[in-house]
């Protein structure tokens, strides 16, 4: 796989046309059908538990440490719409419509209300390791970016809920079903969203507080981060609460007072090790759902699949108007046209429907063949179609894409400058909840109760400025060295050329 | 345990008493105890496969591709020489002695000749995490370092061959035993510790020129290094070759192409996860000891331990003096008196013997049990007795310490000048097979045909020149700076002080 992964990026055409998530599918395609057509059905898929136990919690953590905090907090609100209410929407109207098409007998199968509503919450989901696949590729604009990703971060909350919700009641029977059971329902939502954040958020903490005495063992320091953040999640799960949801929140909350606490070397390490870690692992698994894909227990029905995609697609661009029709009457950066049908059409599918579908015990539910089929059909589709035609019509709607550059410092003294003003006009105007009012709130709790107790040199009071300064200033040492080169030599000009000579010169003389 | 481990360093009295790998047996132990009697036997303890699987890896590879190659290449023959002859010794002493003794029914029980050289082989072999952690934290010269580090990685290939010989051999029984399979014991030496090398060195070039063109793709340049080091490690192990062995000289090969192909960032990152792995993985084990000593299958023999534990002290010293007398004739850098004694005193057994021990079927060796117990009680000997002694000895009988300091410019290009010249001194003075003369053509080979078929950039003679000069540049320009202080202000004078105020002010008004 490493070698394949090497060779798509050194074959540049293969790589503009196509995203590397579909190329990794159609290579493990094929490996599954040489497994399959050679005999090796014992070969172990794509597992549910090592999905979840190994393979997603890389991705997440990387998603959550690398969080831009400001974009995402200032657009928490918009996200959580679309998160909770976008995820419900979509499963209800899904699972309602799938129903009411099989009770025409179009399917040929009988599905009961409560199976097609479960199937509905798996497929309703947006999925972070297929959007942040597509999404990386195609840079739209960081507004754009953070509401899909956001949102397919956080509905993984409501997923697991929905899903063990309708699970529940699909075993005990719609007609055992008591009031409390639905109220039931709705609490658990709270539960599983806000308890993951309180667990992700704990752990997060006590990583950056043991992170303040670790520097006479620097070796370990990487090791802080990733074996706590690991904890959240499997502690989060441990208690059916969302682990996506604690590994973000464990991210964020952690990042901050462990950068400053932890040596640069070992910022390098967990930088790197983290992305090459979701790398692979997102690699791995959609190689592995390529791999799944062949085998000998589908079920295909093509009405259902074509339903199923058909009111995934309706639905979702429903949703995205409603909801933004509605967020943009309280937006300032109001959301264009062209981005509600980005955000539509961005809504991919991928791993964590499929492990979801495979969980799923066939005694609850005697279909579940026929759903894996129209899971993996939905994935693909989304995956192939969407994920290779957004990038072109990225291109072509002339969505204003994202311009990666580092923050100058007049940028950083500016923003700074404009969030004190802010506040302070927020305050003026009583405007007591506004965002720069919170933001300064907490910069101020912040530095004068947690940065001290969590950090170990925490007179800096504004580690950010300092951090763009003292980079601006390595930047000017290099140039000031390389203007003055007639003082220090710099390697790769003249000085290379004289000691290749001196050595060659050597070389020759000794060697015949 | 990262808790426990930063609680050690911020301790610092119980850091300079003990080494680290006792302070963690101790706290194994009591884990056990706990384990014990609050009933939970069902605890898996380090089983051998956990342990040659997963534990072990990471630090034969950090230990690999951080070797010192012009010192261990320097001593090879000497290292080879305790590695091969000195463990061959051993076992067959230790063995022949033990069974002697035991002919005189002072253990109580029958020990067939077999059974103790297969036990002895076990005992005899130096341990490389036991001498790791003892030698890194006591900080002797480099020349004995890597004596006795290189023995204890190479006489795995060693203990490795003896191990299955004489376990199959047991499993025959002597009588059925033909002359053939004394030879083929011999012969198999040579193939696990030169196949082992083989293979090694196979999946490091490799390494090397998949990272040559990994430059596209900068993120997974870490995982090659680690993932092609494993394949050589597993591929060794799946022939029966030494794995150790293998990791070693894929680390050794692979190293410095691939440190010239990838960035500097992956550079840190490489170094730093692999250091991190390796140091997890040695507390995990000493930890695991220590659980693992605490259980009901013990069979404690007195006669037993205490002739194995002195058979051992005893013929470790006799082998290191004989051999080391020999050997004197021939080096240019005599080993002294005090250095043989700290050479044979730093021979620590450690988990590797233990996991071998566990591995024994009973059904083979009824004394199993007798034999787990003498290994442990050897270990903990070993570790605790000496591994806790070895460091006031050192500073008592004044041997020579290191100096780590890096290269200068100035110490390199002399390095190499001398190189050059007894290159061609020993050229002139026909002494063909010497070091300086094997080390030139070496050069001169890789730099012609090796280099460029393996590194990008491959137009620079004399890589580790222009590294050292690129970083004396860079430590240049970061004085100059500091030094021209008033055209630039540098963070954390003056311009910190002014910033905070200047923020102070503002946030002061902000918030009342």
């Amino acid at each position: 796989v490493l070698i394949l992964f090497t060779g798509f990026h050194v074959t540049p055409k293969i790589h503009l046309i196509c995203p590397e998530s579909c190329l990794l599918i159609v290579v493990g395609v094929i490996i599954g059908l040489l497994l399959f057509y050679t005999g090796f059905h014992s070969v172990e898929h794509l597992t549910p538990d090592v999905f979840f136990l190994y393979m997603l919690p890389p991705i997440i953590l990387d998603a959550g440490y690398f969080m831009p905090n400001r974009l995402f907090f200032d657009n928490m609100s918009s996200i959580l719409i679309y998160a909770v209410l976008g995820t419900v929407w979509n499963a209800l109207t899904i699972g309602f419509s799938l129903w009411g098409v099989g009770l025409t007998g179009l399917y040929g199968v009988e599905l009961p209300l409560l199976d097609t509503l479960l199937f509905s919450s798996i497929v309703s989901a947006v999925d972070p390791v297929a959007v942040l696949a597509v999404f990386e590729e195609i840079q739209v604009n960081d507004v754009l970016y953070i509401l899909v990703f956001g949102e397919s971060l956080l509905n993984d909350a409501v997923t697991v809920v929905l899903y063990h919700m309708f699970e529940g009641y699909a075993e005990m029977g719609q007609e055992n079903m008591i009031p409390i059971d639905y109220v039931a329902g709705v609490a658990s939502f709270f539960v599983a969203a806000l308890g993951g954040a309180l667990i992700g958020i704990l752990w997060g903490v006590l990583a950056a507080f043991i992170s303040r005495f670790s520097h006479h063992v620097r070796i370990i320091e990487p090791l802080f981060v990733f074996v706590l953040a690991y904890l959240a999640y499997l502690n989060a799960e441990l208690f059916h609460l969302s682990g996506i949801v604690a590994l973000v929140f464990c991210g964020i909350s952690m990042k901050n007072y462990v950068e400053e606490n932890i040596s640069y070397k070992s910022h390098v390490t967990v930088k790197y090790t983290m992305k090459m870690l979701a790398s692979s692992s997102e690699t791995i698994i959609f190689l592995f759902l390529g791999v799944s894909t062949v085998n000998d227990n589908h079920e295909w029905n093509t009405w259902f699949v074509v339903m199923t995609i058909f009111f995934c697609t309706i639905y979702r661009s429903i949703g995205v108007v409603i909801q933004t029709w509605v967020l943009n009457r309280f937006r300032l950066h109001k959301i264009h046209k062209v981005e509600q049908f980005i955000m539509a059409y961005g809504g991919l599918r991928g791993a964590v429907a499929f492990a979801l579908v495979l969980v799923i015990s066939d005694k609850i539910i005697p279909t579940k063949a026929m759903m894996v089929t129209a899971v993996i059909a939905v994935v693909y589709f989304t995956v192939f179609i969407q994920g290779m035609t957004i990038g072109p019509l990225v291109k072509i709607l002339n969505v204003s894409t994202s311009q990666k550059t580092k923050l100058s410092m007049n940028e950083r003294l500016h923003t700074r400058i404009m969030d004190y003003l802010m506040a302070g006009i927020e305050d003026i105007s009583g405007h007591l909840m506004g965002n720069y009012h919170l933001r300064d709130k907490f910069k101020y709790y912040n530095n004068k109760y947690i940065r001290p107790f969590l950090t170990r040199d925490h007179h800096v009071r504004e580690p950010k400025i300092f951090e763009t300064h003292s980079k601006l200033n390595l930047a000017d040492a290099m140039n000031l060295v390389q203007k003055n080169g007639s003082a220090i030599p710099v390697m790769g000009k003249d000085m290379n050329i004289s000691l290749s000579t001196f050595f060659q010169t050597y070389t020759q003389t000794n060697i015949p």
